[in-house]
């Protein structure tokens, strides 16, 4: 007996439909709230559907919903930074950060909660997620600098980088989403390329890359 | 009656000489195991007292014991950003990371499962604490800086270095404290006046403040 099967009075979605469905209305909610001030009642509510009903597709309650939707966010996280590997890298870069952003804008609070910590929701599950993506972005990243075996000034450098990304992404969610999003990604990618360039003085690895930089534009 | 009247068998130490004993020995401990792996009677051990002796103490138990060994530390990491306000910017800020970094190298494996958070001991206080010292850091480094009311840019800049110089450290010990410090202390400096420099061109307060570097050395 499906779940769908059991509550006919609901319109009829396959189990993989309605999990999306719950999923998607716990994310927004986690959007706009931290999730300690998110209820089973309030997911329900969201998507329509009875309390009983989201029990039974996690039985683990709030922690198990949390960690689905988070998970389903990271994806779709890891998702802006599928970025065709096609002409100059620097607005590759851009437009990847111009989907990150917008991800950032569209999730506000539960972003913040999420990377901020202490969440009483947080586990070593969901920072082994979160870090899952912050791993896939310096992934992303060197395989776009073309590079196939990274030194650890480059792979430093990197992840550096994404960790300054995501505190700058914290601040401009705390300071009314200031500047506007296309100036904080201009500033972002010139930062970016600045490091590198610290990191070319001392890095033969990065050096070569930085000039195969310059040479593209 | 005081602790240590209770317990005449140890060597007879005021209240707050027995607490810090205490929170040394936590340290220690904690510098070298992710706190999950330390118990009690480890910290017991470890100071040569019983273990009813550290229940006196702290009886709110190890996440007692844990808190209180962070503020600790947190004090202890303030007091690396104490520098006079004397001389060129530049050493000054790599006298202050050298303290920095000999915190962290000394601190190892309790720094690390600090700051990667997902530690059953993590509470919103620990990130309260946490959050402290980076908020501590940034006041000292503006206040070094000389900018009595720091605009939001570079107030973003210095906050995503100083996310950005946590995210060095932890890969550091990661990679086995490697580059040596002193060299990863002026890439990180270097990297500070690239940041700096890159804000400088799209606000003047940074604008001036990169100036007066420049005309420091």
């Amino acid at each position: 007996m499906t779940p769908s099967a059991a509550t006919p009075a609901y319109r009829r979605l396959s189990v993989e439909e309605r999990r999306s469905q719950l999923l998607e209305a716990a994310l927004s909610l986690f959007a706009h709230r931290v999730p300690e001030d998110v209820s089973l009642d309030d997911v329900a509510e969201a998507a329509g559907v009875s309390r009983p009903l989201v029990y039974r597709y996690f039985p683990g309650g709030k922690q198990q919903l949390y960690e689905a939707a988070l998970r389903s966010a990271a994806e779709e996280l890891e998702h802006c930074f599928d970025e065709p590997r096609e002409g100059p890298l620097v607005p590759r870069l851009s437009r990847a950060l111009d989907r990150y952003l917008a991800f950032v804008d569209q999730h506000d609070a539960g972003f913040s909660a999420l990377l901020q910590g202490g969440s009483v929701v947080e586990t070593s599950r969901t920072t082994a997620i979160v870090d899952g993506v912050r791993r896939a972005a310096a992934r992303h990243i060197l395989s776009h600098l073309g590079v196939a075996d990274p030194g650890p000034r480059l792979r430093m450098t990197v992840r550096m980088w994404i960790t300054a990304v995501e505190a700058a992404s914290l601040i401009w969610l705390d300071e009314d989403k200031q500047p506007p999003s296309d100036e904080l990604r201009d500033w972002l990618v010139d930062q970016f390329v600045a490091v590198l360039s610290v990191t070319a003085r001392r890095d033969p690895q990065t050096a070569a890359l930085v000039d195969a930089l310059a040479a593209d534009d």
